[in-house]
């Protein structure tokens, strides 16, 4: 088996969707980590259930619904100001500090780099250029051009599709026990960036590598060179 | 319109799955509830995503996985004794109080009754006989039969298939505002039993009756009678 490309999740992996609480803290007094947890479920929820309904519509907007739902759901009152924030802090999330140079080494390396996400091209363009990674994907693959959410087969399918290969010949990297899980299931090489020591989830499914951080992607691609 | 039957899901529904709270607080001293909502949350994520990923097995299996899986992430030891004990109470979870006189006035009243469920047949049978429900219903329908979970609209169109008239002439009733907004979409009148008080799912459908309790759906289907 060679790799010949990999594929990255953008949020949760490459950025830190959780990063938005501290700024949610300051609109929520107490409240942002779990507003920031809660709509982070939510949007992923409203991505699966309007997959599965085939009632697809941008991810931006969904995100937006997954916002009003949770303040609804927790009472508390989103000003029109709040909201505008929030979501603004959306399309320029902080990435993980190790990331830069992670994706420059592997980069260096030979490896085309590219990202395949819910998100739609614009907010994975903004999400890029907010973290200086201008320059580094050869592809942002979105979901929008099959209007179905991951973990639909269309949505992996994007990846052999770009890339003209067979799915296990590109290295799907998440960071979303879900997602890595669902994609091996799909069929890439996949690896689970674990940031949080989740256990693994109980689908009946084993990813082919396991790390803490994305520079852990490094060493385990190495055995796939020759 | 008139509406020919009724379908009600079962898990939230017609049963109660945080009664189970009560038997998991035996378990785990202070962590019952906490379990209880983890648990029944995560056995829907995985209905959801071995549907989109074509993986069906069945919902006692499922329910099973989403316990271990939570024991694992709250760091707490799962005994085959507790196992054994929380899978076996969720063969005999409580309905809610006013469900049986509800029922059996809407049935009096010349309604056909069914169930329209996640759960396997055998899961449905104990359970419709552990609330003391037998003979009320004309059909059980799993959606073991098409292998796939809601919202899938192969699992909604046993509703039509087994009663043989569109969607709109049976009325589906859930607690759950996921499943009660997709089989909205998917073309059912449709009655949200809101017994949490909950917000409306922020997904830009909206149920045709809102109550919350059952005895609620007594009135709404009236109006559809003539």
């Amino acid at each position: 088996m060679a790799i010949h490309a990999i594929a990255f999740d953008a949020y949760g992996t490459l950025f830190d969707v959780y990063s938005i609480a501290q700024l949610a803290e300051k609109f929520f007094p107490g409240r942002g980590t779990e507003v920031a947890q809660m709509w982070r479920s939510k949007q992923i929820e409203y991505t699966q259930l309007r997959t599965m309904c085939s009632m697809y519509k941008p991810f931006w907007e969904v995100t937006q619904d997954a916002l009003v739902y949770v303040c609804k759901k927790l009472g508390l009152n989103l000003s029109l100001d709040a909201q505008n924030s929030l979501m603004g802090q959306y399309a320029r999330l902080e990435a993980f500090p190790e990331n830069l140079a992670a994706l420059k080494t592997l980069r260096a390396s030979g490896f085309k780099l590219s990202i395949l996400s819910n998100g739609t091209t614009p907010m994975l363009q903004s999400a890029v250029d907010a973290a200086g990674m201008q320059g580094i994907f050869s592809h942002l693959m979105s979901v929008e051009v099959v209007r179905k959410y991951k973990t639909a087969p269309e949505a992996y399918q994007l990846g052999p599709d770009v890339f003209g290969v067979p799915a296990k010949d590109i290295l799907f990297v998440s960071s979303n026990g879900w997602d890595v899980c669902c994609a091996t299931w799909f069929g890439y090489t996949t690896f689970w960036v674990n940031r949080a020591g989740a256990p693994l989830e109980e689908l009946g499914v084993v990813p082919h590598g396991i790390g803490s951080t994305l520079t852990d992607v490094i060493d385990f691609v190495e055995k796939f060179r020759s």
